[in-house]
Parts: structure tokens; C-alpha cells; sequence
């Protein structure tokens, strides 16, 4: 339902003020002289995580939930390069043990707060009948430079990610780190033309890019990078570890375009993290998978149909 | 558990960084030279509604819902004296009429979008197994002359609320009007030293004032305005039309701190909405309640001790 609620709200919105970039990104942007905010932009993100769909209270407990709602919204600022400066953060908390519940959220939270050097600078507590549900709306600032946005993207870059794909429901989903160090580095480099992070899986982000780059997508299946919790799934689920890598949802590395005449510059990893080419955007739209059977047309899921 | 532990959030969050005012007034200032965003300040803040505690989805349907999501935010904002500028959303659906609920939250956070123009700039909608559960995260702009804090009171100020107080549980909480231009209007007098929005109910907002204004307050209980629902509501519930007024929670009128050689200058209604003064702020810390019988302790929730 989310993209064509998004699409029916950017129409329904089309009366009301506008921000430099609203609906539809990663984050939105503020600012800048059209709000007479000075020279500077602020990125504004914000995510919602609920106990059973994106975390399971009783099996990872609520310090767990907290690190990731904190992570997720940092992966967000750092696939528009933006740095985090502050974070509120909004607590609908079950009635039972309500207390030990925020005090834990609060400790995830605060361990990637004290890391990355973020302001806790407000919130809402709520008691209610229902499971825990856990906000946060996180405020960044744009590079020098700019932002990297999703719509960048040209017929010619190549497609990048960061690390390694697929199987993140074995853990990683709640531990991994928000690229926010690569991002800054790789900022620097001027070497990416659009980014988003890979959330919903490698196959509907890069979609979404693509549409939003108004061009499509050749996919190289042999170099996509193979997590070994995606192959490790694969045995049981049915499905291969490629399948995996393109379908799983919330892996939370950076999805990238780098221009062609960039790439030889582009370092093979970064803080020992690697980056890895794995296709080409292309002029016809949709998506496709290149190998060595040839192009054929690649489902968002990960499914390669024949 | 709300003020615990937000005093335990602000000790844990003492060596992360700042921000300009950040956690425990009605929003966060953020911003300025400190920033390096430019001379603006930009005010934030962030409310959760779950339904069965803010709102009942089945009997007031989720456009009032929305609505009133909205209108709490803008409240806030309206007690710092800020212009609002844009608004994120973020939804949590139940998974049936997940598409219908979505749409008709966004209905009512577009009427008050629309009438105070504000710009609706990203989100996160979410269909999970629990009751509807609705975020927002409010931007305004600091007014020129500067925002209005609750820690700006002091003795000797008056105190003085907008429109009349209690009974909102009858229909006035999901109904009310965001204070925003009767404050924008009462900012250009210069003549308001102290404010906040009666949203847990005039006894425990004054409370707040003076414990962040470090000083005392008077109330004149003769001089509270009583809404007829809290003389309605009196009929049946053992408390009386006072105790409502001075206890009942989602007023969102404003609570005022006003310098006494201002008061003359102070006109007695601002579009139509009245503007009463029930006391003074004093030296003696704690809540005090004044009438023909002399001066009391005054309890928070509204009730007088004897």
C-alpha cells in the first residue's frame, strides 16, 4: 500500500507549502534561503518500529528495539550523507513494565547516540493498552557539497553497494552499524551521482531509484555480493542465497550510482567495508539481470523471470 | 512515569550534545550560530495519539483522529510562539481498512495543514497487528523577538489563561483550535514572559511553569473560566465544575505568564477568545489556591487541601 498512499498524498498535498525536497526520499529537506533559514539545509527523517513486525520485544528485549530504531534512522541521514546532529524520540509503551521498557529503549538509543555524537532533544512518553511502538525523527545537516538523493541516478553510472546482502532477519536487522562514517568519506570522494539505503531489499530500492532517476537498471548476477546468513537461510527456505540477497528486506547498507569516469578512483572498501559494483544503470526503465544466459527481466522480489 | 523519567533521560543524556533548549519544554529549539545553521531557530516537536487512550477509532472515526494529531502539535508550537512550517506523519495501521484509516488520518491532518498552511513533508506509514497508533513531528519558526519558554515566569507576574477550561473529554479534545494566531497576535504586545499549553490539565501545567520557572503560583479560584462542559460533566461525575477546570487534561488553551506593567496593555479577548488572569506567580514555591477563605496548598489535579 505505501507507494500508491505516497503518491495519492503528494497529490493531496500539491496545494500546501512545499520543503526543498518533501515526500518521497529518504529523508525530506528544510531550509535553505526558501525558509529563510540561512545558507544551511537540514535533513529530517522519521521511522516507526512496532513490537511483532519490526522487532519481537520478548526475544530481543527493548535495548535491542531501541539501538535499532536509533540505527534505522541513522541509515537513513547517512544514504543522503547527511550528519546526524539531533534525534526526539516518541514512546507508546505497553502498561505492563512500562518503565523498564523506556529505560531500555533509552540504552539502545543512547549507545549509538554517544557513538556517533547526537543530541537526545526531546520526545513524548505514552502509556497504552496496546505493544510497544517506538518513534524517532532525526534531524542531520546536509554535506558541504549537497545531499546524495535517490533521483540522481544517469544511463552509464555504475550500481555500488556496501557489505554484503541478504539474510539480515538472522540478526542483523537489530545489530548493524548505520553507514554513516562510509558515507562521510565516500562524500568526500564526489564520486556518487544518487544513493538510497537498502531497506525494503536490493531489488524494490534500486526499482525505486530507478523511478526515481527516470532510467532503469541492469543488474550483474554474479557480483552480487552474498551475505553467509543468506546462504546459510538458503538451505531451508526454499529459495537461493541470490534470491535472498536481492529480496530481503532491511540489510541497511548504501545502494549507490557512481558515474563511469568516477569508478577507477573508487576505493574497493572503505573502513573495511566493501564496495562493490554490481551492474549498470541503463536507458530502458525497469530492471533487468545480466548473465551469462543473457538479459532477461528481474521482479523487485529477486525473482529472475525466464 | 513521565516526569522520572524525563529527569533520568536528561541526567543519561548529559554528556551527549546539545541542542538550544532541548528536552522537557514543549518543543526543542534548535539551531542558531551554535548550529552553524544560519541566524533561524527552528522549534520542534513530537507527539504520539494511540487509539483507546488519545482517541477511540470506532466511535470519532481516524479524521478526527488526524485532526486532532495535528492540532496537539500545532498547540505546541503555538505555546512557543512559533509559525509552523512543515509536518511528518508517521503511521502504524491496523491491517484492516489499513487504506481507508491512512486516508482518512491524512484528511484531517490536511485541514489544518491547509488553513494554517503548513507543509506536510515526509512520513512513514507502517500495517502491523495492533490498533492504529499515529506520530507526528511538528517544525516551526521562531518568531522575531524570540520564542516564548515555560521558564520565563516570575513573581509577581500574572497569570493568565486563554478561553474556558475543563470538560474537554466531551467533545472540545478532538475539536479544539491550535491557539496559533491568537498567539501570534499576542506576541507582537511583547507583553508574555512565560508560556505553555494546558494539555495535562491547568493544575499540573502551572506546575511545570513554576518548577521550570523556579517560583511559586497563586490561583484565585473565583477567577478560573469554567467551560459549561466542566458544569455539565459536574452533574454526574462528584467533582465539581472547579475541579475540572483546574484537573482536566486537553484543554490546549494557552497558560500565560504576564509581567505586571504589562497587564494594563493586555486586551480582554483576542479573536473572540477570551484572555482571563486567575493569580500570580510568587516567591513561595508550590501551587497555592486564594479565596474569600484565605490561602491553601492547591494539589496539582485540581483539589484544594483543606
Amino acid at each position: 500500500m505505501e507507494h500508491s498512499f505516497i503518491a495519492w498524498v503528494k497529490q493531496r498535498a500539491a496545494r500546501l507549502p512545499k520543503v526543498k525536497l518533501g515526500i518521497g526520499d529518504d529523508c525530506a529537506l528544510i531550509g535553505g534561503e526558501s525558509m529563510d533559514l540561512g545558507q544551511s539545509d537540514l535533513v529530517i527523517t522519521t521511522d516507526s518500529l512496532c513490537d511483532g513486525t519490526h522487532f519481537i520485544l520478548t526475544e530481543c528485549g527493548a535495548q535491542a528495539a531501541g539501538r535499532k530504531l536509533m540505527a534505522v534512522n541513522l541509515s537513513d541521514l547517512a544514504s543522503m550523507a547527511a550528519a546526524p546532529l539531533s534525534i526526539f524520540l516518541s514512546l507508546c509503551l505497553p502498561r505492563e513494565n512500562a518503565g523498564d521498557i523506556a529505560a531500555g529503549v533509552f540504552e539502545g538509543v543512547y549507545e549509538l547516540a554517544d557513538k556517533y555524537r547526537v543530541a537526545i532533544s526531546g520526545g513524548d512518553t505514552n502509556v497504552w493498552n496496546g505493544p510497544l511502538v517506538i518513534h524517532m525523527t532525526a534531524l542531520g545537516k546536509v554535506a558541504t557539497g549537497g545531499s546524495w538523493l535517490r533521483s540522481g541516478a544517469s544511463p552509464g553510472d555504475a550500481i555500488v553497494v556496501t557489505g554484503k546482502l541478504g539474510g539480515s532477519i538472522l540478526g542483523k536487522h537489530l545489530a548493524f552499524e548505520p553507514r554513516l562514517e562510509l558515507a562521510t568519506e565516500l562524500h568526500r570522494f564526489g564520486a556518487v551521482s544518487a544513493a538510497t539505503d537498502i531497506s525494503d531489499g536490493l531489488g524494490i530500492d534500486l526499482l525505486n531509484m530507478t523511478v526515481a532517476s527516470k532510467c532503469g537498471a541492469e543488474v550483474w548476477l554474479d557480483q552480487v555480493p552474498i551475505s553467509d546468513e543468506a546462504q546459510q537461510l538458503s538451505k531451508t527456505s526454499g529459495r537461493s542465497p541470490l534470491e535472498h540477497a536481492l529480496g530481503d528486506g532491511e540489510d541497511f547498507e548504501l545502494l549507490l550510482a557512481v558515474p563511469q569516469e568516477k569508478l577507477a578512483s573508487l576505493p574497493r572498501e572503505i573502513l573495511g567495508v566493501p564496495l562493490t559494483r554490481i551492474g549498470t544503470f541503463v536507458t530502458r526503465t525497469g530492471l533487468w539481470s545480466k548473465d551469462k544466459t543473457g538479459v532477461k527481466q528481474l521482479a523487485p522480489k529477486g525473482y529472475v523471470h525466464g
